[in-house]
C-alpha cells in the first residue's frame, strides 16, 4: 500500500521523467528517485534514444548508498534482457535496495508484473501502485500499450466564441506571445504534430519548435490530406493511420477545423489544449466542423476539467477525456 | 481620503445595495450603513419603487446612536427636496453624524456634489470617493444617467468550442441545472429582458424567472424584430431603442446570435455572462452573427474577465468592458 509519503515521491519521480520526454522514444519517459534515511541520493529518467533507463541512471548516482534505501520509480523496472543492457530488476536487486515503490505497472509483455517479482524474489520489498501521476506521465506509452496509437492532443487557439479566424481566414494573432510560446512547449514535448490539408495549403505552418534552445525538437511534421503532401510533410489520408506512426508516443494536432473534427469523429483526441482569448470574432470560422453528434445528450460526460492556466491576457484550459 | 477601512464598509454597503435590485427602480440601487464606535448602529438600502431611500432607513434604524457616527453611502446622498420625501442631505445633517463617505458623486444634476456641500455647510466632514464596489453596484443607474440607455448584460449559454445548439436547432440542455438556476437569478437582478425575433419564434422562450420565492421578479420582456410582437412582449426594432425603455437600469439579453451580434456590433453590450458546459458540439449553431469585425486587431483589449465560477459541472465566466 502507497503511504501519502509514497505518493510525493512518486510524483517527484514523475516530475523528473518530463525531463525524459520526448527524447526517450521508442522507450517511455520514467522517472527515479532513490532515497536513503529521507535523503535523495540518486536522481534518474529514460536517457535520449531510451537509455540508460532511469532506475539505471539513479543507481549510478547513488552508488553505494544506495544499499537498504528505497526506489521509488515510476514505471515497474523491466524483467527483460537487453542488447542494449541489462534488465532493471537485476541491477536492482544487485543494488542491495531495501524496497521499491513502482508507480504504474508495465504492460509490456515481456515485464508485466515480473520486474516486481524478480524483486521479491530478491527479498526486496518491492510493491506497484497504481498513482495517478505516474499514470499521467505515462499516457503516450500506456496508450501505445493498451490501443497501438499515440496518446493525442488537440489544440485550438480561439475567441470567447469558438472561433479561430476572422471569415476572412485571418486568424494572426488571436492569442498573444505568452500563448504562443507555450504552444511550441507543448510542440517540442511531442513525437508527431498534425495539420488537416486546408490548413496547411491556406497558411502554409511551419509547426517547428522556435524557443531557444529548444530548436531541434521540433516533432515530425504530417498532414491529413487526400492530396499529395509537400516535401517535409508525411501524408496520412484517415485518423486511423496515426497508429502506423512509428514509435510516436505523443501526437499533437494543431488544426484546422476539419481535421479536428475528424479525429474527434473517430474518438480519437484524449486531451484538449484551449487557448482561449479575451476577444470576440462573431461570424468567423468556427474551431470544428461536424464531429457527428447525433444529440446533446451524447455529447456530456466526455470531458473533464485538467487545470486552467492564464497566459498573458489568455487563459489555457486543459480538458481530458473522461 | 478614503482609508483601506472605509473601503470596506464602502463594499459592505454596496453588498446592501444589491437587495434592492431591481425593486428600487425608477431610484438607484443604494447602500447606506452607520457606524457608531466600530458597531453598527444602522443598515439601509432603496426600498420599493424608491422610497424611503437607503439613508432614511438606516438613520430610522440607528435613532439617536447615529449622533456622532459615520455614514457610508454608496452613492452621494441626494440634495433634492422631493415632493416624496426630504432631500436625504437634510436629514443626514439633522441626525448629527460626524462624519459621511460616499462612494460614487451622483451625476443626477440636481444633487451633483451638492449632496456633499450641504453636509460640510452643516459641519459634518463629508467626502465623495471614487469607489469601484459601489461604482460596479451603480452600474445601471450610472449608465442611465451618462448615456441614456440600461446597462446591457449578454447572456451567452455554450460548449465549449462556443455553439448555442446543435446544427438541427436542439439546445436543451447544454447547461445543467446550477447553471440554469443561475440564469434565472440573473433574470431575477433586470429591469428588462430582450431576445431575438428568431429565437423567440423556433422556441418560444418564457423568460420569467422560476426560482422559488423569485417568481414576480420576472422582467419586462422585449424582442428584438421587424415583425409584430406577440401578446407579452415589447418590440424594439434596433438596439438604439433601448434608450426607451423607461426607468430599465438593467437589460439583460438571453440571445440568439442574431440579437447578440447586433447589440455587439452597436457596442451596446457591457457585461458578458458566459455560461460554458464541459462539451464539444462541432459544426453546430455558433453563439454570435456577424459583429462587423474588420480585422483581428480591432477585437483586442475590448474585455477584461472579471471572475470565473464553477456552477455544477458548468464554468461562468464574466467579462467586462474595459
Amino acid at each position: 500500500m502507497a503511504s501519502r509519503n509514497d505518493s510525493r515521491w512518486l510524483a517527484a519521480a514523475a516530475c523528473l521523467a518530463e525531463r525524459a520526454r520526448p527524447l526517450s522514444r521508442p522507450n517511455p519517459a520514467v522517472g527515479a528517485i532513490i532515497l536513503q534515511n529521507d535523503v535523495v541520493v540518486g536522481r534518474g529518467w529514460t536517457q535520449a534514444s531510451g537509455r540508460p533507463h532511469a532506475e539505471a541512471m539513479a543507481l549510478e548516482q547513488a552508488g553505494t548508498a544506495a544499499r537498504g534505501g528505497t526506489l521509488y520509480v515510476t514505471l515497474e523496472p523491466c524483467a527483460h534482457q537487453s542488447q542494449r543492457g541489462p534488465a532493471c530488476a537485476d541491477l536492482v536487486a544487485r543494488a542491495g535496495l531495501s524496497r521499491v515503490v513502482a508507480g504504474v505497472q508495465d504492460p509490456d509483455p515481456r515485464t508485466a508484473g515480473d520486474g516486481i517479482a524478480r524483486l521479491r524474489q530478491a527479498g526486496i520489498a518491492a510493491e506497484c501502485v497504481d498513482d495517478d501521476a505516474c499514470r499521467a506521465s505515462l499516457a503516450g506509452y500506456l496508450m501505445r500499450q493498451a490501443r497501438g496509437r499515440p496518446h493525442v492532443t488537440l489544440k485550438l487557439a480561439m475567441s470567447l466564441d469558438g472561433c479561430i479566424a476572422l471569415a476572412t481566414g485571418e486568424s494572426q494573432w488571436i492569442t498573444g506571445d505568452v500563448a504562443r510560446a507555450h504552444v511550441h512547449r507543448e510542440r517540442a514535448r511531442a513525437d508527431a504534430i498534425l495539420v488537416g490539408g486546408a490548413t496547411l495549403r491556406a497558411d502554409r505552418p511551419r509547426l517547428d519548435v522556435r524557443l531557444p534552445g529548444l530548436e531541434d525538437r521540433s516533432p515530425q511534421r504530417f498532414v491529413l490530406t487526400g492530396q499529395e503532401a509537400p516535401e517535409g510533410w508525411i501524408r496520412i489520408s484517415s485518423p486511423g493511420e496515426i497508429k502506423a506512426i512509428e514509435g510516436a508516443q505523443y501526437l499533437f494536432i494543431e488544426g484546422g477545423a476539419g481535421a479536428a473534427a475528424a479525429f474527434l469523429r473517430e474518438d480519437l483526441v484524449d486531451r484538449l489544449l484551449l487557448y482561449r482569448a479575451p476577444i470576440l470574432i462573431g461570424g468567423g470560422l468556427p474551431a470544428l466542423g461536424d464531429i457527428g453528434l447525433g444529440s446533446l445528450a451524447d455529447a456530456h460526460g466526455r470531458w473533464r476539467q485538467h487545470g486552467s492556466h492564464r497566459l498573458g491576457s489568455d487563459l489555457l484550459e486543459v480538458y481530458q477525456r473522461t
